[in-house]
């Protein structure tokens, strides 16, 4: 199987390996895959460089070109986007980036937009939801209009890792429109469970040929809040004295490990919620401020965000070049799949640019904070594989060409975004 | 199940999560257990401190803490032990950890105690071995010989992670002794791996009637060989260029993409070869020297030492903890086991302590080469595994006391190391 892959290494490695060395550890074909990752991330990020892109663009296209290497005849590498190894690395990977935004903010900068975020968070919500509904409706005239809906439902999430990454990429992570965005991000998190929580309660009520309830929904709504609440106060109460306590310890990396176990433990946390994890991590970065690090001495917080980089230099380029792989380009086959996946990405991008009617504060970029609300990630592609599973009248609500279609709507958005992004924030003459 | 864990949650999160939510998200049950493995960790290492210990012995306890708190009724962190995650991250951390104090030395410098090492080596798995035969033959007088000389090949290889990390956390990683120890400890995994094979190979042609062959040994042995000279051949062509070139590519975190993805590969094959995957991260430590990081400018090399710091704050504990949970202090309820794990911890001790005949440098403190070489790791419990699944005469060779003995003896010697290490480099008046 990894013939391809192996022509590289001294023709010795070919030999069977002995059940002692590589079918006892799990982590070789992992270290394997990680050498084609790093590797891969980083030259094809210095392409994107080259081009005028952020180095992030360059590492999703790394992750597509090997995830479809097995098109052209190369085994060996298409592992990477089914591997659980990989895909765990991934996940702590883009937590940690986004702990590391994170800390470059304060709860009082992005509570000092939040108006804008949460304005901005509705539009992005409402619009494309209804943008999708009617391209649904449009395009899949035989289809439900529970389906359409459900269309429109998986249109609504922004996957701010893209976003987070090019604003770190471009130096621009402390800019006012990426408070907004990411304000807006988080909002917009608790909104698309909201909605998915309510488009399958009515189809599942639907199915059952009841009413739906209201209850479940509210207590998604409150489970979300609580832990957003609840964040916000540990902010304020909590863990000045953690923090202050953990400066009183002996041994290497206190810092670094009572950091990350915050960070892991409000991801953790809105996992549990029912949110992304990375809005765990986010808030625990925002929390974490310099006044929690006096007693810590030297260098502070600093220090900290100077630990973070090395951490997300290794495992972010895992996030994206996984994410790049898990596309199958074999989806661009159907031209009925490509005209769906046109209207849906033009619904995805028109309907985000809504967004920027939101921001209320003036001198903001309103185009960067539209673009920067593009990429639809995960969130996206987990609605629709949820739509995928309900069944209402004996036929799948997302059938295989609308899931394909959704995932081509993933991939132009996700995209789309670094070029756009930066483009818009270099010709507000800022520079790079 | 993991009621008891929940209970220092907010009660909301006893509610059971949405599909949406920890259902579907693998990385939530590691997140859980990170947050206890990093807190944990740091709180045992900071009481390991205070009790003039390296840390890394605070947080083995913490781990057998961890793991056996189900004893005493606590329910929720057991999973630590066998969550393959957190065993993933764990060898992860461990390879780091190896490639960080490879870094500190250079070839050169193994290579000037390489005789030291060499003879260390040998002394330190000859003399184990024959003494963890005659406890065997001792106290196990009803088992085969071939029993016998299976114990004493699990005695044989030295778990270099501990003392590695030990000689860390005292600040000792650039001293003779460390390098004497850690030159040995790769040779002691070559020579183990030999030792393995041949045992293996006799008992399986005494059930096969048939006389044992030479050659897969041999091929084993070259293997490695041919690993080992490839490294270092690898050190003096090819990475000079690697590391020019990569100087010149653009984008973030380049220095340690590149650097990772070459330990990666050389543990990748070191594990390809059959050697333990530190040995290959080890090496790739060693090889790159601060001439290959003229090109990337400022702060050359030391600025990789600085960035490989947080991932194994981050990382290592991950590895000790791990290693601590996977204790089940039940073994020690039997005596008989207790007996044959008292002997062969004896045995495995004083064996080593043979070492120091072989260091040939004056000044080098010999009591530090004996204890550094003392523990025993994963090595000799995956030779125990071998040996339990090896069938001679319708017994099995290792059979479960012996296991639980076997399981015991590492402990110990895990648990001796780092106050025994501490107290040598201490007592030759250096100071800490």
């Amino acid at each position: 199987m990894k013939r391809g892959a192996f022509l590289a290494l001294p023709v010795l490695f070919l030999l069977p390996a002995t059940a002692f060395a590589a079918g006892e550890d799990p982590s070789l074909p992992l270290l394997f895959y990680l050498v084609f990752i790093l590797l891969s991330a980083k030259l094809m990020g210095h392409i994107g460089v080259l081009l005028g892109q952020p180095s992030v663009l360059g590492e999703l296209c790394a992750g597509i070109l090997l995830g479809n290497l097995g098109l052209l005849g190369f085994q060996g590498v298409e592992g990477i986007a089914a591997n659980p190894y990989v895909d765990i690395l991934a996940r702590i990977g883009v937590i940690v980036l986004l702990f590391e935004v994170g800390l470059e903010s304060t709860i009082r900068e992005i509570l000092g937009v939040g108006l804008s975020s949460l304005l901005v968070a509705v539009l992005g919500v409402a619009a494309p939801f209804g943008l999708g509904w009617m391209v649904g409706a449009w395009l899949l005239p035989e289809a439900s209009p529970y389906a359409h809906a459900f269309l429109g439902a998986t249109l609504c999430a922004t996957s701010v890792g893209i976003t987070a990454r090019v604003l770190k990429d471009i130096g621009k992570s402390q800019e006012k429109e990426a408070r907004i965005i990411l304000g807006a991000a988080v909002i917009d998190d608790v909104l698309g469970l909201i909605i998915l929580a309510s488009v399958s309660g009515i189809i599942l009520a639907a199915e059952g040929g009841g009413s739906p309830g209201f209850w479940p929904q509210a207590a998604i709504a409150l489970k979300a809040g609580v832990f957003l609440a609840g964040a916000l106060l540990l902010g304020a109460l909590f863990t000045p004295k953690l923090f202050s306590a953990a400066a009183k310890l002996r041994g290497p990396g206190v810092l670094v490990g009572v950091s990350l176990a915050f960070c892991f433990l409000l991801a953790y946390l809105a996992g549990v919620a029912g949110l992304a994890p990375i809005v765990g991590a986010f808030a625990a970065g925002l929390i974490l401020e310099p006044v929690h690090f006096h007693e810590f001495g030297e260098r502070h917080i600093h220090y900290l965000e100077d630990a973070m980089r090395p951490l997300s230099e290794f495992l972010a380029p895992v996030f994206f070049v996984q994410m790049g792989a898990k596309v199958d380009l074999r989806v661009f086959a159907s031209t009925d799949t490509l005209w769906l996946a046109a209207a849906l990405t033009a619904a995805a991008v028109v309907g985000k640019q809504v967004c920027s009617l939101g921001v209320l504060e003036r001198g903001v970029n309103r185009w960067a904070v539209g673009f920067g609300m593009i990429p639809r990630g995960e969130v996206g592609l987990i609605f629709a594989s949820i739509g995928a599973a309900l069944v209402l009248g004996g036929e799948r609500i997302i059938d295989a060409t609308t899931y394909s279609a959704v995932i081509i709507m993933v991939l132009l958005t996700t995209l789309a975004t670094p070029p756009l992004l930066k483009w818009s924030l270099d010709s507000r003459g800022t520079g790079q």
